[in-house]
């Protein structure tokens, strides 16, 4: 993602590229525009010292691409906002920090108004597909009984990690074990989508309730990573339905796994609110989540900059459009 | 829509419907309860002179529900922001007033910022689904090359001054005759729309290029209002295409009809943008433009009560989500 992301800003007019900055310790010293699969040399060394890189290139933002836990992000966050520079994060649980992790989400607050810059989580999902474009939805309801949003997508594309964290290649009793031991974890970021829609309209969630389900394959389906066999787990079905006054009133639903059409499934993005009015929208095939967050990453660059002081979230904020011009051009006087 | 807004308002916790002002001379002094059709005296009396009616009330707020075109809205919002007072405007030109008449909002602007309050103008179309919808969209984008948005709804609902306006029942001459004379205008809201998306996404529009068809009538279609006989203008196919270099990159479609489905319309929103990645996402039906409007105009109260003074457009604020509990809860601190 963040090698991505560098592409995006190097190509976008009105933004200037001046460090890298990685924790992995081999790519130390190497050059930005080899490591991001340019082929040329673009000049900036990557640095694994984030002091170092901060006091050498003084930016005016950081995007943040390394991590998607809270507690392992904020802390290099936390360096970023003690020196001054504004910073958006694509960590999950950085989009809606404040449910999780209360304590943390405060501090991170009260830092960036002292050193007066922005912090801002985003991504496809959580961030946009499953909390932002449902609230935005919300906005033409004068009541709202359920909201319901549904985001069916394909791993083909991703690598080890992401199959691992999704039971994929492994026997219906492994994924189970897995899920007793965490090693599969689902989808991370429901708890964030569920509770930015909760407070944008003034629902107060009891509870949640969340089912991890293996996809089991019917056929074989193969990836550059990875084979499944008939019988064993394709995918993770993560569901989530949160409750107010003992009634399920969101539920967010995503089944995620490798060559879904090879069983006819279709792809895409759903959101449907009952309420007044029902509102029913959808797209197939889904929004991509790695373009999507990657465009998202830079594209709140200004939103950001624009932003009073603090910790926020994307629905804090006037929603973030594509760039199609000289990026300061989106920045106000 | 002025009735809607009210019972909306009035069925609203943490909100408190504090006066009514209408430019009807007949409905001064009748009580608001009886004008928006509920069976109860609400103790509001209509007043037909807006000085007296904001020294009266003294409200937090106005929802403006009188005008479609700008230049009528502005008088009454620029008396109500002397006053102190924040503005919400459902006018069709108030959602982007800053392309077709730069100086009045300019002027508008300076007198919200100088008194301190906020002027909104929002509605379902323009102001959501053919504009923000698509702007919110664009986020996920790293490029874009062209933007399609289409919206087929059905007039069957409204009344004869709407009807008219987009030549329902009458033959294609008369059709023709009205476009002529301005009596036909087809949909308010297309340069406002198109405006806003260049805005936000930063392209400069060389040329809007307008068509307006006539929907001529295969069947015969009957409303409470209007009978169109088979050969007659059910509707108006109105639509719009702005240009950069010479190129269409925003296409905005919006046929109107009365009774689509006796022809097997079906009616419903879409917006489908080619670039990195595509998206592309409908809905139908249509999300209801009545309905929409009245939600937005309530929903966005807190969102202007929160602004910085000034004129807002809806891309300029964070969105506005449905309330589902009281309404001051939305209020920052």
């Amino acid at each position: 993602m963040g090698s991505g992301i560098a592409r995006m800003v190097l190509a976008k007019p009105g933004l200037e590229l001046v460090g890298a900055f990685s924790k992995r310790a081999h790519r130390g010293g190497m050059d930005l525009g080899e490591v991001i699969g340019l082929d040329r040399v673009l000049g900036i060394s990557i640095n694994t010292d984030l002091e170092k890189v901060i006091e050498e290139t003084q930016p005016e933002v950081a995007i943040q691409a390394s991590y998607s836990r809270a507690t392992d992000a904020a802390i290099d966050i936390s360096t970023l906002v003690q020196h001054g520079i504004n910073v958006i994060s694509i960590a999950d649980e950085m989009v809606y920090p404040q449910q999780k992790f209360p304590a943390l989400a405060e501090s991170l607050h009260w830092e960036a108004v002292s050193h007066g810059v922005s912090i801002l989580g985003t991504g496809a999902n959580p961030g946009f597909v499953l909390d932002l474009l449902v609230i935005t939805l919300t906005g033409v309801c004068a009541d709202i009984h359920t909201i319901t949003a549904r985001r069916v997508n394909d791993l083909s594309a991703y690598g080890p990690s992401v199959l691992a964290s999704q039971g994929v290649g492994l026997t219906i009793d492994a994924f189970h074990e897995g899920l007793q031991n965490f090693t599969i974890v689902g989808h991370v970021g429901f708890v964030e989508s569920m509770h930015m829609i909760a407070r944008a309209v003034g629902w107060e969630i009891e509870r949640v309730e969340e089912t991890r389900e293996p996809i089991v394959s019917q056929v074989r389906r193969a990836t550059s990573f990875v084979t499944v066999e008939p019988g064993q787990v394709a995918g993770c079905h993560h569901k989530a339905i949160a409750f107010v006054g003992g009634i399920p009133v969101i539920t967010l639903d995503h089944p995620q796994q490798v060559e879904p059409q090879l069983e006819g499934i279709q792809t895409g993005d759903s959101i449907e609110i009952l309420g007044s009015p029902h509102i029913s929208i959808s797209g197939s095939p889904e929004i991509p989540g790695g373009q999507a967050t990657m465009a998202l990453a830079v594209n709140t660059i200004p939103r950001v900059l624009n932003s009073a002081p603090g910790l926020h979230t994307m629905t804090d904020l006037p929603v973030s459009a594509a760039m199609l011009t000289d990026a300061r051009r989106f920045l106000l006087e």
